[in-house]
């Protein structure tokens, strides 16, 4: 079996051919038949819907709501009966133009103020080289689109949502990241002022992780939104824009991953915990399987995630490969040794280490070892 | 103000009229800019995140998994640097090709089996008369696309997931629907059979609410899908595929509501219970608010989801039709004597009825109300 064992080009060898195996081989995504357009596979749209439960979650606590608008931007739509779209069709790159077209209907005076929505969504861009999560044809966002009366509300809401994704990316992805501003050749075509996360590399490299825009009056007035301010005089509405993309879980995996694959923060693991029997006859792995069954009842009861591989057709080395690459965080190993013994092997995902602990109590040995190591 | 408030088109008079208008002033949603697409708005949105949750939540308890599958599908994928699509390109108008085109690199064996993915979307569909949420161009969904060993399992899976659908629709948007198959001609092209839930709505016609699949080896022939069986020989794989859409939104709206507006079942509201306060100066509505803050208190304790509108530019009796028209599936009111007498008037919005009770308790008797009003 362990010509099966799925090897990785070292991280010091290739930096981009490691990234690039280690998104295969994890089970992440792949490359789809559609150029520039990427499959995001089972294990890796679990963490992908990690991100966005998180992110949602905050950003209603900061008072913005939801909607969605059309795929399909410009005038002149035409789709035929065979639902090929003619070329007067944009795909939308950002929606900046149907949202502000839409809010002109939305917004007559103060009191209609601030809109605060976001759109999850997918979008479409043209894209020379591509690459898994970090730069594809069509991605998966979310793009807020704010409307305010002031240019200091607007302003202060771009800076918010900044400090929102710094806030999601260190505290909840473990990826520590700079805040800045963007030069201006590297603005948001309309923004007056680029906010922006940076995600510090393995290879050295800043990694763009999302941006928040003030945009001024600029959008307003390209498609004319204005509004009755307090002093009863007609006034152009301010606006901002931000947004984060699957290009988080690229920089997800620079940051934490190592030569044997992926490492995960405990919040983002599809499961927390691993655990892999060790047997040879159906007798042990029964006793072993029992035993499993007590330990993930109470691990469920502290809310942490398990996944109990108990399949015959792969051995203990493959799948502790397997586990190591797709990052889980912490790996039970049992034998019946262990079960005579009353002990169980942990191993930590992180450091690679491993040490033998009595079974009992041993939920609560994890449940503060996954708190430890979302800490580091 | 009372010209402010949106009075619908009766059902009687015009049933079709009816539905639109309730759908634009209730804020559910609107036709855009762009000819047969939607834009959804917070209210309406809010609505379909609480159907999208619960039918999550299902697919995960049956064993399924989500992933994400490119929007463009076909070959020879040109795109300019405008992001303008060429000709090549079609937006999916359903994602079998794409899927099944894939799936073939990911199966083998017969220990690759069951594949069970489901997938959040928007598709494009070509569409000559289109309505809101009922036929829109394009429009979200979620598609499950299934891969078995066997025709029986693929069977069950068709089955199973027909069920859940008629469960969700009765259960949770209380919405009775009939379950049927499809006679040959109205079958999905490539399906062996086709399941359907209809929705029966107020005037006596059925809608189409969900459907599945289940496809036989026609996919597996067509993009050449084989595996090898327990018994070592290639075979094709057996599929199914099930959707619904937002046009659950339609039949929500056309199973509950009245000529006063939208009637929401307690688990679909974006907020359960609304306050409103009345009162003749801002003293009184002090007072009336700091008792509501209370209650609010106590309703949130229990899980109940309540909005308190202070909102001191509208006067009670606009508020009133505005959260009918929204279909709140319970109204508080409180004045200036319900303080001093300790009571608080709760109209009930399926009925119409209204009833003074004790404030004391009463969120015991508004957690009993919403259970009965779910269960209608």
């Amino acid at each position: 079996m362990a010509k099966e064992i799925k090897e990785l080009t070292s991280r010091a060898d290739d930096y981009s051919q490691w990234y690039n195996d280690l998104v295969i081989k994890a089970d992440l995504a792949e490359s789809s038949a559609v150029r520039g357009c990427m499959v995001i596979k089972p294990y890796g749209y679990a963490i992908w819907e990690k991100i966005q439960a998180e992110l949602d979650k905050m950003f209603k606590e900061t008072g913005h709501q939801n909607a969605y608008f059309p795929l399909l931007n410009g005038s002149g739509l035409i789709v035929d009966p065979d639902a090929k779209l003619e070329e007067e069709l944009i795909v939308r790159p950002t929606s900046e133009t149907i949202i502000w077209n839409t809010y002109k209907g939305w917004i007559q005076s103060y009191r209609d103020l601030p809109i605060l929505v976001n759109q999850w969504a997918n979008v479409v861009r043209w894209e020379m080289r591509t690459r898994l999560f970090l730069r594809t044809a069509e991605f998966l966002w979310q793009e807020g689109h704010t409307a305010h009366a002031t240019r200091e509300e607007a302003i202060e809401e771009a800076e918010k949502m900044l400090h929102v994704y710094a806030d999601f990316a260190e505290n909840f992805m473990a990826v520590p990241v700079l805040r800045g501003v963007k030069s201006p050749n590297e603005r948001f075509a309309g923004a007056i002022e680029t906010y922006c996360i940076e995600a510090m590399m393995q290879d050295g490299k800043a990694l763009q992780a999302g941006t928040s825009h003030f945009l001024g009056q600029n959008f307003a007035k390209a498609f004319d939104v204005t509004f009755v301010n307090k002093e009863n005089q007609q006034d152009y509405v301010w606006a901002t824009s931000w947004g984060v993309s699957t290009r988080l879980m690229g920089a997800l995996i620079m940051t934490h991953s190592d030569d044997n694959g992926l490492v995960l923060p405990p919040n983002l693991a599809p499961f927390q915990v691993v655990i892999v029997p060790i047997y040879k006859n159906e007798e042990q792995l029964n006793a072993i399987s029992e035993k499993v069954k007590e330990i993930t009842a109470k691990l469920k009861a502290l809310g942490i995630t398990v996944k109990y591989d108990n399949n015959d057709t792969k051995k203990p080395g493959w799948k502790f490969a397997e586990y190591e690459l797709k990052g889980v965080p912490v790996r039970l190993a049992m034998g019946a040794r262990d079960l005579e013994n009353g002990t169980v092997e942990v191993a930590r995902r992180d450091t690679l280490t491993k040490e033998t602990i009595a079974v009992d109590g041993v939920e609560l040995y994890i449940s503060k070892l996954l708190k430890e190591i979302q800490e580091i």
